[in-house]
C-alpha cells in the first residue's frame, strides 16, 4: 500500500494481481441476503417484494352475489323460456351492491339485481337483463338460466385460509387489488437498502454544471442514483466529497446499507478509498480482470457493503452493473440477474477481446445484426447512450468472429 | 338514456350496439398527443421523456486528458523501449485531475499523470504506470507508446454542437450522466398526465378494509394507481366518491388531464357516469365488443379525457390496459404499446371465444405451454394474480385449438 504520509506526490503502482469476475461475484454472493421486512401502506406497495406469504383471513366474495345486471330468479322458473315462450315472473324488489333485498324470492318471483349485488335468499341464478322484458311489475324471461348461472359463490375468488401471494413476490398492480380485497391495509415487504453515493474528486463540479477550465461536472452520481432506484434501492446523494481521507471515512460511516464510492478506487496515492477500507474495514476484492472497470474494489466497513467504482463513467456503469446492482437487487428481494431485456443476434463484425479478461462491449443493433461500437475508452460515456445495449465477452474467449450469435443486453 | 329522476328503482337495458375494440382505439388515438414540456431538475430525470433534442454547447472533454495512471511523455522518447531496453526520462512534475502541470514536457522528460488529468503541453501520450519503473527523480520507460496512446482528445466523447439525445428519448441512467457532463442541470421533458381516479359505489369501503357484511373493499383504486404510475402518469386518488351524480360531476371537474371512473359505467340507472358525460361532455364510446370489459365507455368533459371502467376488477384491469393505459403512455411521451414482455408459446388446451368479440384470456405458462385459466368471471381478480399473463383472442376468431402458437403478454 502506498504510504499515505507522502501527500502532494503522485505515487503509483499497477495492480499486482487481478481477481476474476467470478471470484468477485462469489465473494459478493456470500455477503448478500434480502434485508429484513418493513411495514408499509398498501398504497406504497407497487413493485415492492413481499417478505412473507400472505394468506386470506376472509372469503372473497364474503356473500353469494350476482355477476350480471338482471333478475335474481329461481333457475327452475326459467325452464323452457325462450323469445317464443316468455315466462312471466313478478318483480318483488331489488338488490343493489351493498343494499341487499331483505326478503326471499319465491317461485314465480324475481328481484332486480345489479352486478356485484348480493343474491337474495331463494334465488339461485341471474337472468341477464338482455334476456328479460319488463312489463310493469312483471318481467318476462326469454331464456333459460341453469342454477348458479351468473352467480359468484362465497370464496370463489379467494377462499379463507388460502395462500394469496407468496413471500418473494414482486407486487404487480393487480396484486395490490387482491391484497385490498382481503383487508391488507399494511404490507410486510423487504426493506429497500439505503445506498449512499460518495463521489470524490477535487476536479469535480456538481452534476449539471457547465465544465470550466479543467473542472468537469460529476456525471456518476446522477447515473448511479437512477440505477439504484431502478434496482430497488434508496439512493442518498449528498453531493461531492473532497479528496480527503478523513472526510471520505466520515462519509463511509454515515447511515447506509451500501456505499458506492465513485473515483479514487485504484492504487494511486490519491486513491484513498481502498486504503481506508484496508485500514478500517476489509478490502476483499481490489482489481478485477475485466475491461472496463479493472480498478473496481469491494469490501466492508462497519457492517456496510462498500463498492469502489472507478471514476471513469463507463467503468462506473459497468462496475455498478456487474457488482453493486446485483447486491442492491438481492437486498431488495429482487432477482439478482440483470434487469435488461435480452436478444440473441449475429455479430456484424469481429468483437476483439483477450483470454483472461471479461469484456463489456457496447453494441448497436443495425438491421438485426450486432455492431460493436468503435470506442476508445472508458471515459466515453456517450458510447453507452449511442449503444442499444452491450455484449459480455467471457474470460475464456479471445474474441468472437463475425456471424457468431451473441446475447445482447438491451439498455432500454 | 334512463330517466335519472327515477331514483330508488333499478332500471336497466342492455347495450343496443357494442363498438369494436378497433373502433374504440381509433377514436382514442385521434384524441391523443404527448403533453407539452415541463422543466425538471436533472436529478428527477430517470425514466422521463425528452421533449426536445439536446445538443451540446460544449466539448467533452474540454481539454486533452490522460486516460491511464502513468507518465505523460513525448511518444518519440519511448521509441525502442522494452523491459530489456529501458529508456530513462526525468520526472519534472505531476498532473492531477483539476490540477494541471503548469509547464511543458520537453524531450527526455515525463510528468506523472493520473487518469482524467490534463495532458501537459509538449506531451502527446501516456506511458502506463505498469510499463514504467520509477527510480528517484527518473522513470524508466519499459515499453513504446505511439502518439495519442491513452490520451482523450477535446470533444472525443461529445463534440460541441452535436446532437446528444433526441426528443422522445426515455432517459436511461447513463443519459443522465451524459446530460450532466454537458451542463444540463435542467431538462425539458414531456409533462406527465395527472390522472384522477374516481371510484364510485356505495357498497365500497376504503382500500385494504376488511370486508364486512355486504360491504367490500375498493380494490380498483390501488390497482389503478399502480398502473398509472407504471405508464408514466401521476395518479391522484382522493378516496371513494358516493354514488351521487352531483358529487361525481364535481369530481370530474377537479384538476386532471385524464379521469378514470371505476364503477357505474354500464347502462343501469345507477350508472351515473355515462349519463353525466352525455349531458355535460361527450360520451363517444359506450359498450365494446370484448370480454371482459364490455361496459367500458370513453369520452371527454371540459377538455379531460374520461374513461368509464367497469367496477368488476378484471374488467377494470382489462379496460385500463386496452384503452386508458395507452392514453396515459402517449400523453407521457412513451410507447403506446403494452409494456408487457411477450413470448410465443403453443396452447395446451383449447381457448374458447366467439366471432365478433375480443377476448382477454388469463393464462399460465406450464412447462412452456400456455394453459388458459378456468375462471368463471370478471370478478375473480385472483385469476390475474395466479396468471403469468394473458392472451388476446381477436374479434374474427372463434377460438384457438390446442397446439396453436400464441403471443403471451407477461404480467411480470
Amino acid at each position: 500500500m502506498p504510504d499515505p504520509q507522502h501527500q502532494g506526490d503522485v505515487r503509483m503502482r499497477g495492480f499486482s494481481r487481478r481477481q476474476t469476475v467470478d471470484d468477485a461475484v462469489q465473494w459478493l454472493n456470500a455477503q448478500l441476503a434480502a434485508l429484513p421486512a418493513e411495514q408499509i401502506d398498501l398504497s406504497a406497495g407497487a413493485g415492492r417484494v413481499l417478505a412473507e406469504d400472505v394468506r386470506s383471513e376472509v372469503d372473497v366474495p364474503g356473500f353469494t352475489r350476482g355477476m350480471m345486471d338482471g333478475f335474481a330468479v329461481r333457475a327452475g322458473d326459467t325452464l323452457g323460456a325462450s323469445p317464443y315462450n316468455q315466462l312471466p315472473l313478478e318483480i318483488v324488489g331489488q338488490s343493489l351492491p351493498g343494499q341487499p333485498f331483505g326478503g326471499s324470492v319465491a317461485t314465480g318471483q324475481a328481484v332486480r339485481i345489479m352486478t356485484g349485488a348480493p343474491l337474495p335468499h331463494g334465488a339461485d341464478a341471474v337472468l341477464p337483463v338482455e334476456r328479460a322484458e319488463i312489463q310493469g311489475r312483471m318481467v318476462a324471461a326469454q331464456d333459460e338460466v341453469p342454477p348458479q348461472k351468473h352467480v359468484s359463490q362465497v370464496g370463489e375468488d379467494i377462499a379463507r385460509g388460502s395462500l394469496v401471494l407468496p413471500a418473494g413476490r414482486r407486487l404487480r398492480p393487480q396484486d395490490l387489488g387482491v391484497l385490498s380485497s382481503i383487508g391488507c391495509a399494511q404490507l410486510n415487504v423487504v426493506r429497500q437498502p439505503v445506498v449512499r453515493i460518495v463521489v470524490t474528486g477535487n476536479e469535480l463540479l456538481p452534476p449539471g454544471s457547465r465544465p470550466e477550465g479543467f473542472q468537469i461536472a460529476d456525471v456518476n452520481s446522477p447515473m448511479l442514483a437512477a440505477l439504484i432506484g431502478r434496482d430497488g434501492g434508496r439512493p442518498v446523494n449528498p453531493g461531492l466529497t473532497p479528496d480527503d481521507p478523513d472526510l471520505i471515512l466520515q462519509a463511509f460511516r454515515e447511515p447506509a446499507d451500501v456505499i458506492l464510492v465513485s473515483g479514487g478506487s485504484s492504487v494511486g496515492q490519491e486513491d484513498f478509498a481502498p486504503q481506508l477500507l484496508t485500514r478500517h474495514g476489509q478490502l476483499a476484492i481490489h482489481g478485477i480482470a475485466m475491461r472496463p472497470s479493472s480498478p473496481t474494489g469491494m469490501g466492508t466497513l462497519d457492517g456496510r457493503l462498500v463498492f469502489l467504482l472507478p471514476g471513469n463513467p463507463v467503468s462506473c456503469l459497468c462496475a455498478y452493473d456487474f457488482f453493486a446492482g446485483r447486491a442492491i437487487r438481492v437486498m431488495s428481494g429482487l432477482d439478482p440477474e440483470w434487469p435488461y431485456r435480452r436478444v440473441r443476434r449475429p455479430l456484424d463484425r469481429k468483437l476483439v477481446s483477450v483470454v483472461g479478461r471479461v469484456d463489456y462491449a457496447r453494441v448497436r443493433l443495425v438491421e438485426d445484426r450486432v455492431e460493436p461500437l468503435a470506442i476508445s475508452g472508458a471515459s466515453v460515456l456517450s458510447s453507452t447512450t449511442r449503444a442499444d445495449g452491450f455484449v459480455v465477452v467471457p474470460g475464456d474467449s479471445e474474441g468472437l468472429p463475425p456471424g457468431d450469435e451473441v446475447t445482447v443486453f438491451l439498455y432500454d
